[in-house]
């Protein structure tokens, strides 16, 4: 897939992916609603009248990880897609002014070196498949939508690695989390 | 000024920004316009009918710098809108896929242990001001838009770091760059 690749989420009364949960972690929450719909790519595509939210992302190029973190993720991790990959989730974050005025190394040591973002989250791969968009400069609500696909049986592997990241340093500087659990028609 | 700032670069026959001269250095070029007008903020102000071209950017955290450098630049840089800094120039630039691709570290030991990008123009402040402006994730025809401003007097300054640039290994990556310089009025 290209990068960058511009991704819409669209939640409101259709859509393929059916809300089982939605639930406001930290800071203002978004509009209830059932489903939610995952756009790829180009602007030709309209959305005229949303019933819900669109909350727009795109993919980019990475923007800590280094060389030898890059082969290892490559390695284990899986594509977007799997059949058996039913369980969803959608799950918006934006970080504080503090965080966006740290420089790249300092993020980068809270980010890796202090929270291991990288480090401790590759044993969750291949089972728990994930994207980031990123969504700042485009003016979004959020910072980031970061989008996980995994078999139902990993439901409690996924509670586990949102405990991890959620722990962490890094965490610290989130100002706003809404979390979209969502089952694949 | 808030960031990420939306900037839009307008080419036609109108703005405040007269244009000395316009060349293609590597790539593809841009149609040929008179004048320059850069509108700073909001999606609310309409471009209906542009007579040119129209390229987007946006402010944005920095991706490179560290905290000594980021320190040593703001203690020695210039804010825009000197009165007078009346020469200014317009550079969209675009890098390769190999770019893109490499990961943080790499593209850092390019940047900077390599290409010396910010140590090496620190001598070209305070008197040529700059902001970056942020493209490529907008899904624009440029990866970077840089936009600089300086006394008539520093003409030949100008020259300099751009050929200090230009004479980089970062710049091997550039595959698009077009360079307009321009008159404020």
């Amino acid at each position: 897939m290209a990068i960058p690749l511009p991704v819409r989420f669209v939640g409101g009364a259709t859509g393929a992916y059916r809300v089982l949960s939605q639930k406001t972690l930290i800071g203002s929450p978004l509009a209830p609603v059932l489903r939610v719909a995952l756009l790829e790519g180009g602007a030709s595509e309209r959305l005229t009248r949303p019933d819900g939210w669109v909350l727009s992302g795109v993919t980019s190029h990475q923007r800590y990880v280094e060389r030898t973190e890059a082969d290892a993720l490559r390695a284990k991790q899986a594509a977007l897609g799997r059949s058996e990959a039913t369980r969803t989730a959608l799950i918006p974050i934006s970080k504080s002014e503090a965080w966006w005025e740290l420089t790249q190394d300092e993020r980068r040591a809270i980010f890796e070196a202090r929270s291991r973002h990288i480090a401790g989250t590759l044993k969750y791969l291949p089972m728990i498949a994930r994207r980031l968009h990123h969504s700042r400069d485009l003016g979004e609500p959020f910072d980031f939508l970061t989008w996980f696909e995994y078999a139902p049986e990993h439901d409690a592997l996924f509670d586990e690695l949102l405990a991890l990241l959620r722990a962490s340093e890094e965490w610290t500087y989130v100002v706003r989390e809404v979390e979209l659990r969502l089952e694949r028609d």
